[in-house]
């Protein structure tokens, strides 16, 4: 079984849509898929996530994507974390950057599997395939 | 022969730069390269594309590196891709945010392969490595 | 030993974190660590650096990032990147990429260990991962 690992680094709701798409088909696929939460994303994985946050060079195209979403009635990026964690993917928040935004344990929300460093998610990631989104 | 696999999500014209040079200098080293253009790349790769777009932090430096791309003869990022297609690499837009974006086959250019989903581009990636632009 | 590499494009300075976090942690567990600097990011590996630059999503959230790295005594991105170097990494600085920008050997300060071209980075990094920061 092959592996994939995403570190989801930008904190841009655009960006989360491909980590879903992308967990999902892997999961599906039968592959080890592990996610690794830290900068900016951090802020969408808490119980009270931040506000929606587009990149500014396409906001004026947001609303397009949006309506092409809900036309092909594709889940939202979260929806679709879920279907993956359901297929064994692990959702994993970097301990360092969860520390330096002041953030524990209790105030990540439930597609949080666990904190953990980046040397843990280095050894686990060995050997398979890892993107930086 | 390695596998080097390109998944284009950007839409700024500053990233679409590596993926040309990337793509050119693994097919010229004999690589097997696909690219996977999703996002707001795809906007990029349409017939009628859309106006250069460059990341609001370093709009200012944008002449320097056109006039500097410009002296060093260096070709565009599509051509670059030509290139690189001309020794074998291969691209493909997303089916799924095609779908969202309401671009259809026939809206693409002809730096455009075909039409796959992420199943079948992350199963062609398998054993090789992936880069998310 | 496994091999990782970074291809460091983007040159705000959020992104820089990473690198060094991840640059470190993988030079302490062993694993065999280039780093090649490319486009924006040239601009941080220069004797007189750019100032530094924020992506404007996330500005309002600069001052609680610096303040936690701060408190969490975490080392600067450049001194994590010494850290690594310290223990076998390598910084390239991207040959085409620095001569469109108009910077020559002598520009880029201490962290740059050489400038290269794209098919040598490629070529030092197959059999491991890369990541495009």
């Amino acid at each position: 079984m092959s592996k994939l690992s995403i570190i989801v680094f930008s904190g841009t709701d655009d960006k989360l849509i491909p980590v879903g798409v992308i967990a999902q088909g892997a999961a599906a696929l039968g592959m080890d898929v592990q996610i690794f939460v830290t900068g900016w994303a951090l802020t969408k994985f808490i119980k009270k996530p931040a506000n929606p946050v587009w990149p500014k060079e396409f906001e004026s195209m947001v609303p397009l994507l949006m309506e092409g979403m809900k036309k092909n009635n594709a889940p939202s990026w979260a929806d679709m974390l879920k279907e993956a964690k359901s297929m064994g993917a692990k959702v994993y928040a970097c301990s360092l950057m969860a520390s330096v935004m002041g953030l524990k344990r209790e105030d990540f929300n439930e597609l949080v599997d666990d904190i953990v460093g980046v040397a843990t998610f280095l050894q686990n990631a060995e050997g398979g395939q890892t993107l930086f989104i």
